[in-house]
């Protein structure tokens, strides 16, 4: 008998169709003898028709109130799943982030989890009943309602599995795992069956938007494992995200990410003086333009080119920010470009095993794709190249290393499930 | 400076509009140097879409979770009034009955209050913050989401009043105020401007629909001064609810109610023994059907006729029932009649007034309408008659009681107001 987490978002709560499959989902696990929590998110859509109401009442509504309002979302759910349960015959309770108190701070809309009380939920499980929780909320110490932001559901299952030690926090998604890249790109893209935090962590930073980084960092820091599988497909065990090393290393490579969502900046010619960096990146971070990846070459005329990349929504408004800054530094121009993708390539493997850097220059190189940034970490290699590159660095670093789903040798398959 | 509850009902917060419109009100009474609690409905049509939603995963949700589901539309409201009034610069704080603490009983869709804790309100009044509460949901000793059914909104109106010993408790309804009797039936209506608890609660019984009730008992019980106005026109002072004797008994009659929602059964020939009452109102109370007036002639032959009325909709179950019980006590014949009205004169004043009874009969015998069953009480006489006779026999007692509005002295006007 194990005690699982599983979570389901919104679109696999969408209806009330939808709402009695994943009652049947959770039954089945319950039937097989496991003790199951269950964390939903609002069904799909309430969340916009709930923010469209505020915004017809105040174009800025106070986010104190805004979380009363969007955390009746889930409440809704909770209350839906509940009732199919006992439909099917599970007894099952409700609770809202309020009733198990799952206590924030109080930055309303974006608040972050500090403790959960788990004695109700405890108590409930162990007589036997199923637990259905609302995700996205909580309380903070003086009883005001609040929610964590994106993703915020994700969070709190990973938080709950955590403070319930569960042996396993599953969460429901439209996909059926974590690919070695997506397969709306790539046909022959392959599910991976683990996959470590670090390189899940890696993967959603690049773009994999399967999974919120919050609640792999908190699976991470509360090891906590963690599997992605399909709330509308009954086949496949998912994807295992696991805080604990591959027992026998046979990829190199986990996955490759994309993310076309960027623009890159340099500013030419700055004179090459400490606090340079600073002075450049100081004022982007006031106007809140978050930055990605940051390269500076050497330099070699007494002047070096500094370069970064932002969001591309945010670039109009960075490129108006360092012309001001480049005069100020005497810089010799800005100059930018906003039709880029990011491809990095993901992978524990990297660190015991030499040359992945050279084998992927390459391998681009060797389809004639320019390369106008590198940026590396310990398992990670990223690089920026113009847009219209994309499909066809991907597919090729995927066939390059060995990704590709006809290319995996029969006894690395067979090891892996 | 007042302590002022103010209850707005879900058509008066039917949509993001009338929403405003109740923040510019409250907002006026604030403004007017007085401190304001609202409690505050669904937004009309809510609790449907909820309970459709429920209906569509479960035929009989279970309670508990129909509470946890249907507690989420008053939270929207207390949302989007709080942000209304943050837009009129109002500094607003909601609270849904959970975080207020109204403590109930567990009786789920039904619970009754046990308990306000008021500090937290009193605290923020102090601070000079208009305080909305979400109506008719409240919270069990183990925690669980309870709502109180039908005009809860109401009772959280008059509980939380008498817990902050508010100065006044305004309802505001689609009317604007209580009638002599109904203005569409009898356009001659007038609006009281006082009318006694006691008064309120008999028209309430027989049919007279402006306030639920169990928050006129709630009132009552409390002493706390209610008072019916209209949320849709800003003229008038509606209708005040008092506890207290009108210091001069004016009116002998306070209005006129009607009921045409009942039946009439008549056991005839029923032989006069002790405990043929229970013996033929048991069986109809252990079904679950609700009894109204009940009248039994005296017996001069050895046996008697036992006539009582209940809603119309359990007229077909309540004759199965009898006919069977007729049958056990030998009894002549069960008959009956569901197209009858009840009709209710009201006033304290009948008790210093002699004659209301006659004068009564007299005005009914004059337009040569029959009376089938009479029933009184210390404040009320109910007559029953041809459900065809409604609005002659209302508009006839009207004018012979000189409720019309034409008919009612001027100084006599003056001193209600």
């Amino acid at each position: 008998m194990a005690l699982i987490v599983q979570k389901y978002g919104g679109t696999s709560v969408g209806n009330p169709e939808r709402i009695a499959a994943v009652a049947r989902r959770v039954q089945h696990t319950h039937a097989a003898g496991h003790q199951v929590v269950v964390v939903v998110s609002a069904m799909s859509g309430e969340t916009n028709r709930l923010t469209t109401l505020a915004r017809s009442v105040h174009p800025e509504p106070p986010l104190r109130e805004l979380d009363v309002l969007l955390a009746t979302g889930e409440q809704v759910t909770i209350a839906l799943l509940s009732m199919a349960l006992a439909k099917l015959g599970c007894a099952a309770c409700s609770y809202t982030g309020s009733q198990v108190r799952i206590l924030t701070d109080a930055a309303h809309s974006k608040a972050r989890i500090l403790e959960i009380e788990q004695a109700q939920v405890a108590a409930d499980l162990n007589a036997g009943r199923i637990v259905v929780i609302a995700g996205f909320q909580g309380i903070d110490t003086n009883q005001n309602i609040t929610t964590l932001g994106r993703g915020g559901s994700d969070t709190t299952a990973v938080a709950m599995a955590a403070a319930l030690q569960a042996d396993e926090c599953q969460i429901f998604t439209d996909v059926d795992g974590v690919y070695t890249t997506d397969p709306r790109m790539v046909p022959q893209a392959r599910r991976l069956t683990r996959i470590t935090c670090e390189e899940m962590l890696e993967l959603a930073s690049s773009g994999s938007k399967v999974l919120q980084i919050r609640s792999v960092e908190f699976a991470h820091k509360f090891r906590v494992p963690l599997r992605v599988l399909s709330s509308f497909s009954d086949t496949g065990d998912g994807t295992l995200i696991t805080f604990e090393e591959s027992p026998v290393e046979t990829a190199r490579i986990a996955g490759i990410a994309f993310n076309r969502d960027e623009a890159k900046l340099t500013v030419q010619g700055v004179p090459d003086q400490p606090g340079v960096a600073h002075r450049i990146l100081g004022p982007i971070g006031e106007a809140n333009v978050e930055v990605d990846m940051i390269v500076q070459n050497t330099a070699h005329d007494g002047t070096t080119d500094f370069t970064f990349t932002v969001h591309r929504g945010d670039y109009a408004k960075a490129h108006n920010i360092l012309q001001n800054t480049a005069q100020q530094l005497s810089a010799r121009q800005v100059s930018g470009d906003d039709q880029i993708v990011k491809i990095s390539l993901v992978g524990v493997g990297m660190r015991s095993h030499a040359g992945i850097a050279s084998q992927m220059f390459a391998a681009l190189a060797a389809e004639n794709i320019n390369i106008q940034m590198i940026s590396t970490s310990e398992i990670k290699i990223s690089v920026v190249m113009e847009e219209k590159y994309t499909e066809l660095a991907v597919r090729t670093l995927h066939t390059a290393f060995g990704l590709d789903i006809d290319t995996q040798p029969q006894e690395e398959k067979t090891c892996r499930t």
